[in-house]
């Protein structure tokens, strides 16, 4: 999983591509528990966020901010969950996901054992929102990056 | 948990506290299974990192990025993982995890279901390094944000 060669995020985008810039790319993770679950994965194979330089740091981390704020602005979630974990997968990616009281996982991470049935109700309907989420997430990282 | 009455982070330091400056802290984070688990607490109350200014949110990074080097040359550990989550403390605080092959979670998160029974020989002896890297840690802060 250390090199490049065997590593799923060269090998692909990792999940649906909203936007991609010479540095880094945004992904739409396609959780089915969290569907609001978004990846801001560097493109160069680095394991740390400390591989970076000082001002790539701050590029990466302006852009996990941006994806962010507009998941709360677009979509109010009850919280944030931002992490950059990377043992399966040593390669760097920020996970960005917005939670619910309601989601199978509240409180715990996304990563914890589920704490109840999925609520397919608010599933649909959250799902039936991020189209839209993914035209805003998409034509704000232009503006702010570059790009189409 | 909303408020800051009840707020945990903010009615005390939520660990051994390394090093605290005006706007966050160092702390150590007494985690039986991940000994080498710090995090960088926020002194005000705010829920999530885009309540940062731009300029909180460099120094906040710069702090974690700092914390995550200074392990890394320490303890030269298998993978970092770094979260901001506060579902349960809805107060900024992130998270900064040395990981080994060897911890009881590895590759899950340190919020999965352990993976395996603790290495206790190796507990005790990365332990036993942990007074050394508290030093490291807050030299390194009060040289790189100041106060004692």
């Amino acid at each position: 999983m250390s090199s490049e060669t065997d590593c799923a995020l060269c090998k692909t985008d990792g999940g649906r591509l909203i936007w991609r810039g010479a540095e880094f790319r945004l992904i739409w993770a396609d959780d089915a528990l969290l569907p609001a679950f978004y990846r801001v994965v560097w493109n160069a194979h680095v394991a740390e966020f400390s591989d970076l330089t000082a001002l790539q740091r701050l590029t990466c981390l302006d852009a996990v901010a941006l994806a962010e704020q507009l998941l709360r602005e677009t979509l109010a979630p009850d919280k944030i969950n931002l992490a950059s974990l990377g043992n399966v997968v040593p390669h760097l990616h920020w996970h960005v996901i917005a939670r619910w009281r309601w989601d199978a996982y509240w409180p715990q991470s996304a990563w914890s054992a589920a704490q109840r049935p999925a609520n397919e109700a608010m599933l649909v309907s959250l799902s039936a929102r991020l189209p839209e989420v993914d035209a805003v997430l998409q034509r704000a990282f232009a503006q702010r990056f570059g790009g189409p």
